[in-house]
């Protein structure tokens, strides 16, 4: 699908000091591991049973989104493609890029959505409204 | 306590679409909600009980620590300095400077250590002997 596709990080389990595994460690590495450099970092917690949150797409913002505890479901859609990924790995991450509508549900209790993202925050970066978004990602698409 | 403090985050309850709370959001802005851009993020999750991790200073590298689900205790210390933090809110971060030894412990069932760090991944940074950090820090906090 354009614009969106899972990132595999690192999954390091270290046993330096013992015998015995001392947890997962998956690194990030700005502009490395990623497509991009960090400028801001956000998480979703205690979000309640039913709630469906997103709802908007960005028109140059990209963001990796990755679930570090529990599970979550991530709809992603453009004007003629939709897919729908389950985040319940740590070492996995959904790149979002620009243009793309995006819903998350079936948040688990103390799932832990976490997003990296491109740019700084600017409210005018937002697209929450459907028939808008429709119209600006069928120009955008057409013309990539 | 000499390159150490809480940082305190946005605690956004977002109930824009509908009445009843839709769970936490918290941003941190690189630069401007912590002290420095965010060269490289990571997680630490699935510590098992009784782990001890850190065991380490760095000799520029800074970070925040901070405690997305779950509960941790952190111990920070100098040569003449030491502090115990328990972190259990996402929207508080533990700032953590040059050259301060620490200890991760009593991590609980589901806890997640998310860490930002100012530099990328550079095992030459790190102090891991004891004895090299105490002489190294006395010199480094005697010419602050």
């Amino acid at each position: 699908m354009r614009n969106v596709r899972i990132l595999e990080f690192k999954d390091i389990i270290d046993t330096r000091n013992s015998e015995r595994p001392m947890g997962h460690l998956t690194p990030i590495e700005s502009g490395i591991d990623i497509p991009f450099d960090i400028k801001r970092v956000y998480y979703l917690t205690r979000v309640p049973e039913n709630t469906t949150r997103g709802f908007h797409a960005h028109r140059k913002l990209q963001q990796v989104l990755i679930c570090t505890n529990g599970k979550v479901t991530i709809d992603v859609s453009t004007p003629s493609e939709k897919k729908s990924f389950v985040l319940d790995d740590p070492a996995k991450g959904l790149y979002v890029g620009p243009m793309v509508w995006r819903e998350m549900y079936d948040f688990s209790a103390g799932a832990v959505l976490t997003v990296l993202a491109s740019e700084h925050y600017q409210e005018e970066e937002y697209i929450r409204d459907y028939e808008e978004y429709r119209r600006l990602a069928q120009e955008y698409f057409k013309e990539k």
